[in-house]
């Protein structure tokens, strides 16, 4: 068969070399050794450090840069985790190791070690048992860990190719940036579906309306939905309370739906493998606004990217208020020095006036409204229709750049502020309005502005 | 009191000279005598010529050139008057006296007589009683008639401010062109709410959801909604089963209400007599069309304005389908030689591609929508959008008037067909493209253009 012909090719693609594997594993062992006998030395009892995330499950893609190792506590140390002592003592022991370190920040502090290309997560974390609440986040990722390893039985390599599969078509991952699926829901696709092929089937049949899946047996579907508000709902096994899809949205729903139907039809080991195609100059350009900002210093890329959905979302809305027909909006950043955000129009100028609702001829209001046009000389009416007052009068923003303009100073925003006001604008009407651009912005708004996925053959 | 002053000036206007009624009642009589007797000698028995209508009632207007005469016969004559035989001894008669007369149609024919410059009416109906069931319309005449004269009291005077306030706020008269209030409606406000300024009053304070007057009390209110589906109704206290108000349209219960809440904050003599003003030529011009359709020979009003609401309504209809937005609309026509269609809208071209939605991407026609576009060089997409495949793709009808051209064939119209295919075409986007209409046109569109009601000040 076609597609099995294309999986089993696509394992040379998705699964590390033996010599990526040792050094990754021997990396991963040393920190673990390090701060085990640092800890120990430091006084730390009833402790483990130990291997966690795609590292431990198996489960990682080549190149991947990031292992994980979590320093799991009894409860008694819940307060220095929080008040950053067990962290201090981490930093203690990195430093006398001559590891390179940088001090980060979830839930509560943790400390990320740089060796070679790897960088390496070392997280407190509080001890629980399966069904028992977490105190942050983090005490479930060894958990997730245990049952991700006693039940995937050999399916690595299909969690592998469906991780490879996200990626390529760009719904991998659950930061705020991409609002995708997680490695982890990855994982969970392969265990209950059974296998990569078996995992793209089902989506392919699933309902952009929602998806549901509960290993636990603890909801009826309706009720899940009502409690979970999310298109894709996936009960955590190690915690019925949390949907592992949480960052799912709609359009990657749809998005997840309509790539495993094309790959079903057009299996191609494109699909594991992303490519930098050049996109065909696109014949049609529709009018579309460019706005090129700058990336904010130190601050993580979930709390940037929170405040461009924000931004993106409040503008795509207003304009529409405004009559400017948003047709497609995208945003995108290298996540170091430019932030792009897109918007096609059905048109950047509408006409200089607009036909402005006044109230039903019935109500208290129609007395002022009438009083309010009827001397003014740059309106048309009011006059009559249906049962309602109406105007036609200027229109306040005839060009769709001034309203970004406008309305950028009322959206509340913190560390973008004054990147945002400092933005620059282009408006996009023709290819050659793309000169301006340099060579990677370049692609990516001609990729925008194409609008076709790349995968659609 | 302002109003009273005002009001007791507009008895001057609305009520008809000594000399005028003299006329108008004596050249009543003198047909009816004719008719009376002519029909007496053709062997009539047991019937009744009589004056009917607002001459009958005391409330007709000055110049008002019409007379009803109702010839009133037993039910035995009911086939003599389906078939023709009563109008053939009526133009028998009138032949006999050397009358002017034509021959006119609504349920059943009659005829017309004109002497002077009276447009005589004389029609045949069926004597019934209060409830009876009436066989034709015109068999509630005379029982109308009746009705109002026993309880109008000396309200003719109110009748006659009311129908002159209705007629120059432009909403007197049943008929198809106007949908607004008759005389008959006029008259049974005055009885329900005893005066011209309480009628006013009343008005005034009317919802533009729904006015509702029951003299009979025959329905609650909402019962009468669900059976008559319109926005005004007047049960007609000679019989229950019709709304007596139903030709009015909801944008002339607005006008109503409108009217007389100006007309309460400043009253003026203007109200009850007509001006023609011209207009101050607009400021601002509306994208607009206008088509120049010639008047059909040998059809009545009633039937060209109804295919020329149906014309309307279609246009306005089908130009929002194809994302025109029609801002304003008017018909009108001097009921001789031309009929002018008048339409304003946001933009009388569009962009050159419009935004197609596609369908779901988990239903089965995705993969035929994939397969439509995914070779057009001319689309943008397909890209999914929510739960959707879209694509941007040139728009069918850029300019409105193509549209329109396009529509006309399509539309369901018979005495029109003709003239409608033979419709100019004009655009309107400034004062000067108002050149190429005669005065007389270019009065009504400017009217159109500057939208504000006369009254409104």
């Amino acid at each position: 068969m076609e597609i099995e012909k294309i999986t089993k090719e696509a394992l040379g693609i998705v699964t590390p070399s033996r010599e990526e594997e040792n050094r990754v594993i021997s990396t991963a062992n040393s920190v673990i050794n390090i701060f085990n006998n640092g800890l120990i030395r430091r006084g730390y009892k009833d402790f483990e450090v130990s291997l966690q995330g795609s590292v431990a499950k198996g489960t990682w893609l080549p190149g991947d840069r990031d292992i994980d190792i979590f320093v799991i506590l009894p409860r008694i140390y819940l307060n220095k985790i929080k008040n950053g002592d067990v962290v201090n003592d981490l930093i203690d022991v990195a430093r006398e190791n001559n590891l390179k370190w940088i001090i980060k920040y979830a839930q509560h502090p943790y400390i990320q070690v740089l060796i070679n290309d790897f960088e390496i997560d070392v997280v407190p974390c509080i001890k629980i048992s399966q069904g028992e609440r977490p105190f942050t986040a983090a005490d479930r990722t060894p958990l997730h860990t245990e049952f991700v390893k006693s039940k995937l039985g050999g399916k690595n390599t299909d969690v592998r190719l469906l991780k490879a599969f996200f990626k390529t078509i760009g719904i991998y991952g659950a930061e705020i940036k991409v609002q995708g699926f997680s490695g982890y829901v990855s994982e969970l696709l392969v265990i209950y579906y059974g296998s990569f092929i078996d995992a793209i089937k089902a989506m392919a049949k699933w309902s952009t309306k929602r998806a549901f899946i509960d290993m636990t047996n603890t909801y009826d579907e309706k009720n899940a939905f009502k409690k979970f508000r999310a298109p894709v709902i996936i009960i955590d096994p190690v915690d019925p309370n949390r949907n592992a899809a949480a960052s799912v949205s709609r359009e990657n729903l749809a998005t997840a739906i309509a790539a495993s139907r094309e790959f079903l039809e057009h299996p191609r080991l494109e699909f594991f493998k992303q490519i930098h195609r050049s996109y065909p100059m696109p014949q049609v350009v529709i009018p579309s606004i460019v706005l090129r900002i700058g990336y904010p210093i130190n601050v993580s890329p979930d709390i940037v990217w929170g405040e461009i959905r924000r931004l993106m979302d409040s503008l795509t809305r207003n304009l529409e208020k405004y009559e400017f027909r948003v047709i497609r909006s995208m945003a995108w950043s290298d996540d170091k020095s430019v932030i792009l955000l897109m918007l096609s129009l059905r048109e950047v100028r509408l006409p200089p006036y607009e036909n402005h609702k006044g109230p039903l001829v019935d109500s208290d209001a129609a007395r002022n409204f009438i009083k309010k046009y009827i001397n003014d000389q740059n309106v048309v009416g009011p006059f009559i229709r249906g049962s309602r007052w109406y105007v036609i009068k200027k229109r306040r923003f005839v060009n769709a750049i001034d309203l970004i303009k406008y309305l950028i100073p009322t959206i509340s925003l913190k560390n973008l502020r004054s990147y945002v006001n400092e933005a620059e604008f282009f408006v996009i009407e023709s290819i050659e309005d793309l000169r301006v651009f340099n060579t990677n912005e370049r692609n990516v708004i001609e990729e925008f502005l194409y609008a076709r996925p790349w995968w659609l053959v």
